[in-house]
């Protein structure tokens, strides 16, 4: 089993069904992830499934949040699951393998969050604001909706298959970061240079999600946002700033360049 | 979906537990198997899963046998499937991958049987005497019991995976994108949706250029760059704005953001 399943988050929002809390994390332990979030989970089913028997180590530690900002805040890729097949999406959408290829590549660097939604709904549009992409197991058409266990299954598995395939084979264009290495401070004013190593590292989401609100209240300021707007504004700035795809060091200086912009149009 | 599927045979050896045949069930729908047969089930397990809501014509349509010779009886390929790591085998054993391959090649011409067995106990050594070989799903050696349905939806996956892989080609995700094409007019303000085929396009540099233009005018006047470091500023900036990967549509939207700010700022 590749060690960089030891990167991947698998947070559930909205879970209803206590079985299939225990599904999920049976299957994250068959291919070696170890880190359960739930997000607004069904309080019964929540604590059910933490004590059921045998539900172990992996549900034991499994953290609950309030909100999905905190769950995948320490993560620097998030991504969605969805049984919609044609249906518009607001950003991109891959089939499971090109999405697990992606993934993996990421999980060498950082910690990467795979969410799954209510066994209902799925994710909610705002749900997904939060992702940088969202993927899908191909199935029938005809039969697009999978249980959740089951789909948590697949997406571990394939996950799992992708890691064992490109741990040993040659590697991105990343290949000269070392591990667990700490980005310095960078900033534009600094005489830090922002080297290669670091730039590599791609940002985590809590940073990001500070520059949309720093930027949305910059915005806000300057009129670019009518009030009655300003719902779908925030979910699209949400969604653009995710597209970028910022390195560690990038969010950093961005983040405090926003804020200085900030600050002078709050002294008007 | 391949059309191979259909040469697929689900066959359940002494299945207890009616959840998890509906969920094998499920997982065949989902993936385009449809026949799905039973030998020596728990006859209340059975008739329980039969009957459920939902259950539909491949569940009705299953057939229950006796004994597992006739279960197979029409089929050119029997494999069993098994969670069992290095105990002595008495014949080969594949890793689903491989596993998959050959069954997929032999569906082209006719009827294969993949056979599950019970929760508890497996297929017996008696019942793997009917199969060609055996297949294991590679899971962690420290936890590689499966459940019953998400092992079936593993191996319903990686068949359903390997079908579309022989019988297309595998497709790029943006494919569609045609180079040159110009990107449209789209805001956060406006209603105008950002379509797939412009969003998959990266900017130009031009753009991109422009936002690095009024952005800097904005540092300047908000007093992040000192005067004497703004050559370097300038740079730096201009060298993250491309790290940002930014795709055509964003661009657009991200300069009217700046510009705007930056109009702010000037009133004063």
């Amino acid at each position: 089993m590749s060690g960089e399943m030891k990167n991947l988050c698998v947070v559930l929002v909205g879970t209803r069904n206590p079985l299939n809390v225990g599904a999920v994390a049976r299957a994250m332990s068959n291919f070696g992830a170890m880190e359960l979030r739930a997000v607004r989970p069904y309080e019964k089913a929540w604590r059910e499934a933490k004590s059921a028997v045998g539900a172990g180590e992996l549900l034991a530690r499994a953290k609950e949040f309030t909100d999905l900002a905190q769950a995948v805040a320490d993560c620097s890729l998030v991504v969605g699951t969805t049984a919609v097949g044609n249906r518009e999406m607001k950003h991109p959408l891959r089939e499971l393998e090109e999405a697990a290829r992606l993934i993996g590549k990421r999980m060498k660097t950082g910690r990467v969050a795979v969410l799954f939604g209510s066994e209902k709904w799925g994710l909610s549009n705002e749900d997904l604001s939060y992702c940088h992409w969202s993927m899908r197991i191909p199935t029938r058409v005809e039969h697009r909706s999978m249980n959740l266990g089951q789909a948590a299954a697949v997406v571990m598995y394939e996950l799992g298959r992708r890691g064992r395939i490109t741990t040993e084979a040659a590697e991105g264009p990343q290949r000269t970061q070392r591990r667990g290495e700490k980005p310095k401070r960078a900033g534009l004013k600094a005489s830090a240079t922002v080297k290669k190593a670091e730039r590599g590292k791609f940002a985590e989401m809590e940073p990001v999600e500070r520059i949309g609100e720093a930027l949305l209240e910059a915005l806000r300021k300057s009129g670019y946002i009518a009030a009655r707007g300003e719902a779908t504004a925030e979910e699209k700035l949400r969604r653009m700033l995710r597209r970028f795809l910022m390195h560690a060091a990038d969010a950093e200086v961005f983040l405090g360049m926003v804020r200085k912009i900030l600050w002078k149009l709050e002294e008007k």
